[in-house]
């Protein structure tokens, strides 16, 4: 198991059949999951194939969610919240501003993506919109107006998705107040590696 | 005033303060809209940013257009139609297989604006999450379901938007069945040039 300190953030490669959990261990925490292919960076996770094929903003057990050239990333096999989406980007020192009325200069989940994500080359413009893991993202479907809750995620709650490409996945503890109940705390994560690993020759 | 022919697409460059005019010359048609800074081709239209500055789905007049970077790209002038969203991505060959068991590989919207953009480098993987311009998602807020609608464009209605910076955009008229009742008809665009040209020295 591995601990992401709050207001931070890690990454990990995945191969095929790998099944990364990720788990809000106080509750009331998010987790913004952001992945590529470690072999052609220019497919990224892409929050529209992925609603646009699940037909619905609310992901959860059984569904899939899609990288830009429309091939399978992750499916998320278990899901013990049953809240996230794939609306809002990840926060930033602009939103901190915009939002917040911040100027401390927090780099937010974008900042804290790009910087586990440097080793593969990968900078604040090339971050999408996240899979936000935990998220209470509420919609009004008649005048389209969106609000940020408090998550739903109980101590110990847990989303296990499985890899279904080689993935380099970056997650977060989400450093936005409204995102967490105004409480900054980890996430945890474990990958159980299934698939068969490459051999070293 | 320009025509766009039914499932195809157009690129134009803006300069900062020039107006684009997007017009449903016979009515329930979508354009789907992308932008990118023409001299740093990183910084383009994001979808979860202006979802985000703005708290709604639905954008319409006063609401700006923002940046992967959070600067404005435009401003909303003038709205006729009152529903546009920024949820899916532009109808795709992929998209098409999936959704509609389509197999003749139409490029839709994404491959058309590839193509109206290959003069600028802009590729494929490039094409971001669009704003849907005319396009009629409904959402239910509860069960998160999203569904395509007809549009509420009646003939003639139209989008007026400002350059916040400089652009080059790209626009279309919908290739997917579902976005404009099965009749795919053209787009018209105007650009009002109300910005000073830069002289050539």
């Amino acid at each position: 198991m591995t601990r992401i300190p709050p207001c931070s953030a890690r990454a990990v490669e995945l191969a095929a059949g790998d099944e990364l959990v990720i788990i809000d261990p106080e509750g009331q925490q998010v987790s913004d999951l952001v992945a590529f292919n470690p072999d052609d960076l220019a497919e990224y996770l892409s929050s529209g194939r992925s609603i646009d094929y699940a037909s619905r903003m609310f992901l959860t057990t059984g569904d899939t969610l899609y990288s830009n050239r429309s091939r399978p990333m992750f499916t998320l096999l278990e899901d013990t919240c049953g809240r996230h989406d794939f609306t809002l980007t990840p926060c930033s020192k602009e939103m901190f501003e915009k939002i917040y009325g911040e100027t401390e200069g927090r780099p937010g989940c974008e900042g804290n993506l790009a910087m586990a994500l440097a080793p593969w080359g990968i900078d604040r413009d090339r971050v999408p919109v996240a899979f936000n893991v935990f998220m209470h993202v509420a919609v009004d479907g008649s005048t389209g107006e969106i609000a940020v809750l408090p998550p739903l995620s109980r101590p110990g709650a847990y989303l296990r998705l499985r890899a279904e490409m080689p993935l380099v996945a970056a997650m977060t503890a989400c450093s936005a107040g409204q995102s967490n109940n105004f409480r900054y705390k980890p996430i945890d994560y474990r990958v159980d590696r299934l698939a068969p690993r490459p051999s070293k020759s």
